[in-house]
């Protein structure tokens, strides 16, 4: 029989980093060459998790095993953009790759998934894991899932939205009353948001309202408002931004506030998943973190809305409410019509026009997203108590028309970095209608991919805009939807789904 | 307005298809250059879907974008091992990337995520698409977890096993009895089906027994035989084997009969999930695809196996034999007990000495693993009408013990190829007792992991020899478990783990 002593079943293998300038998105992954040693002796294999540890630091990532010399070298450890950044470190510095211990909290989302609950130690385990970059995708993938539909009940969901203000930053302001108002989304060209916040900030509330890039969405209202100002503001800027105009429309991704729901959505987005427990986390998590104690939430209904049905709404209403008020926060929801899509642009540019048109008082101001603008501005004036019951709507009204409103949204833009005028886009193609007819429905989820099939969310200019809205008479040939594209490829891309869509528009 | 012909729209880039020797395990990636004209025009990011053409041929992968000048060059698409064989081809090949359809079949998921039913059309598409590669990585993550704990019910179940059987091959028979067995697994060491078939067969009945490699176990009964006899025989073969000797113990993996389960098992594995409606389905849709009419299965109940309860033993069997009924084959399922490891040996070869010393009525022969194996017989050879009910078992003895399995065995190893023996380990290392007293718990996957540590099933001689049943009583100094090993790392690396796991085995 062999003896071998302490030294060798303790050794570790001396590597060195060398960035490989190979992006995985936000995946870490480590590149080991099969003949190197340490390869062998700790008997990984493809896709194993590793640990790789340069000094005090350390990431885990998958392994992608390579199999040629022309690589790397023998001692050589590649990293790909995403590993690189976590890790920190130049070419050439020593690491160590060694086994990571078993992933413990993810015991608990296969409970989970096996129908038992999460208690508040186990899914603030399970947040901390994800956040520390424990969790590969497909864990990533199967948490998700298993927190989807409605799987998650009240106490989980404060246990979780709990769990991820917990390991994020978190906003501390003067007032005692700071007000938000949140749009839950799906309905494309909804950017009430760019309208509200100069609304109620020209009222002298507080609103720092940070808002997030488009998720499965062709546009975010960050998307939308960085293509009129800077949007990535740390949280010193956004103190100042605020203290000055009370009010900042910036960048949730850029303040951390909630790290573990930026991680999330990086599977739930290709994966379409919106879930109750996760979105109302979501929200709140944020919402609370950014230190605001009245929100109002807008729920749009609609056949292709996020939410489909009034009793969807009522349930997720009640569950905010719930929530937020376990958690202290006021939440007041209010149900709108999901029908269809919000004004004419579908695109972070396009849609800032037409904000800047109903901020201009234009008389080609799209009358729907200025109605729904007002109504939103009207609660939460009158829940941050500038208004009395049933007068809020003409105070922000009165706000609006004189432009005092417009004028709060300049400065606004200035505090943030500057006002700019949203781009242009190079191609567009116009899509008319074969038949005569009067418009009786849209889906709003094939609206939404025409617009990122072209481009948008990360071409600021791509998307489209729409010119039939419900109720609305087509003639043949009539043009009832633009296609805008920075590149003939895209543009060619969104306009071949678009001709397959037979239910894009529906005539009678 | 920019106006594009059909050309433009129908463009294409002319790329050079190019193996980098990255092994990404079962994950189709390709690499693209971030500068390249392709990328930049189709709107790629890193992550992106796309759809890689070489002629008639297509896949889809997941794209890793390099910023390098010095792994590709410009017009290069680099392949990982997995896209390089499914794709086959060339270096220097011409290929197009382009971006791949909408995955349609992913909307019922995510419908079945949110708690809706699959039909047997929507399981069906998914199926399909699973099998032409369109899922990806957090895609399949997703299914597996959408159908895992209690979430498919059986109509579902039967729908997913006919939509498995749909897309692999099948296997005919002349007989129109045709038997096998099976077992859920969990068990170190439970060698039956080496026993079993041979008994059955040379009683005259049908058996082409096609088993897996291990999955997350140390062995797989297909890893065992290999260590006696060829077992990658494709159909042809198997039916050259089964019409002369009766029965075969081959790998399924060779024959594509359940091609979909083994896409799922690779995602299955890293999550741990197991689920009753996938090892429904994935047993199933095998045992049919190869023709079999009557099953047995036994399932193995203990507290570190993989069914843990007897309700959740008797909630499998009775699905099990719900869908089997439903799809025209009769399941009788024999529940057993699965507290602690079958025979000495864990590990390809040392499990296979313990078959070799019970066929051959050696005096050493672990007496567990013969009782085991004859049992299961018996219900084969009644259900396949070869005993009376309650005579199988002397019928099973009988050719046991007349030598006549043994010759049976033999005949089939020649048959598919020739009988050799199994491998011995060249280094090995005896754990020692340090306490007295008698052996009350045994932590199967504690043993199934120190057995992988030292190599198996990669290594067929490595694993371990264990020599503390339940029940038995261990002096100080006495050896309970051998480590066996072909390199010095690995016998090293499963020892520092066996010495950590203080409940590797309990004594009282």
């Amino acid at each position: 029989m062999n003896n071998l002593n302490k030294m060798d079943i303790n050794r570790t293998h001396c590597l060195h980093m060398r960035r490989l300038l190979i992006d995985t998105y936000q995946e870490r992954v480590v590149y080991m060459r099969s003949d190197c040693q340490a390869y062998q002796s700790e008997g990984f294999e493809a896709k194993s998790r590793v640990e790789v540890w340069r000094g005090e630091q350390h990431i885990i990532a998958s392994l992608h095993v390579v199999h040629s010399s022309s690589m790397l070298a023998l001692d050589e450890v590649g990293l790909s953009e995403a590993a690189w950044s976590a890790l920190g470190g130049a070419d050439g510095d020593t690491i160590q790759v060694k086994r990571p211990a078993p992933l413990q909290s993810f015991s608990s989302v296969r409970a989970k998934i096996y129908d038992q609950r999460f208690t508040s130690k186990s899914i603030s385990l399970v947040v901390q894991d994800v956040v520390a970059g424990r969790y590969s995708d497909i864990e990533m993938a199967a948490l998700i899932t298993a927190c989807s539909g409605s799987r998650m009940d009240v106490s989980e969901t404060i246990a979780l939205t709990e769990a991820m203000i917990a390991v994020g930053q978190r906003m501390q302001w003067n007032s005692d009353r700071v007000v938000d108002k949140h749009c839950i989304g799906g309905l494309p060209g909804n950017r009430t948001t760019l309208l509200v916040v100069p609304i109620v900030a020209a009222c002298g509330l507080t609103i720092p309202k940070t808002s997030s890039r488009a998720i499965t969405s062709p546009a975010g209202t960050a998307d939308t408002m960085e293509t009129m100002a800077p949007v990535k503001l740390d949280i010193p800027r956004i103190k100042r931004v605020v203290e000055r105009e009370n009010g900042c429309i910036a960048w949730g991704g850029a303040v951390n506030l909630s790290p573990a729901d930026d991680l999330l959505i990086r599977v739930e987005n290709p994966l379409g998943l919106d879930s109750e427990g996760l979105m109302v986390a979501s929200i709140l998590s944020k919402k609370i973190a950014a230190g605001s104690t009245h929100v109002v939430i807008d729920i749009p209904v609609g056949p292709s809305a996020k939410i489909r049905s009034l009793d969807a709404a009522h349930i997720l209403s009640a569950r905010l409410v719930a929530v937020g008020s376990a958690l202290g926060i006021t939440v007041q929801t209010v149900i709108t019509d999901g029908a269809q899509p919000v004004g004419r642009g579908v695109g972070p540019a396009l849609e800032a026009l037409d904000v800047l048109d109903v901020l201009q008082n234009a008389a080609t101001a799209p009358d729907d997203l200025r109605q729904r603008a007002l109504l939103l501005a009207a609660k939460v004036l009158e829940l941050g108590q500038k208004a009395q019951p049933g007068e809020g709507m003409a105070l922000a009204r009165t706000v609006l028309e004189s432009g005092a409103a417009w004028h709060k949204f300049q400065a606004i833009c200035e505090a943030q970095g500057g006002f700019r005028q949203p781009p242009k886009a190079m191609y567009t193609h116009e899509m008319t209608s074969e038949h005569r007819g009067r418009v009786v429905a849209i889906d709003n989820q094939v609206i939404a991919r025409i617009a990122k099939l072209a481009g948008a969310p990360k071409v600021p200019a791509a998307g489209l805009t729409f010119h039939a809205p419900l109720g609305s008479v087509l003639e043949v040939g009539q043009p009832y939807l633009t296609i805008h594209a920075q590149s003939p490829g895209e543009l060619a891309y969104a306009r071949s789904y678009a001709e397959s869509q037979k239910n894009l528009i529906s005539l009678q």
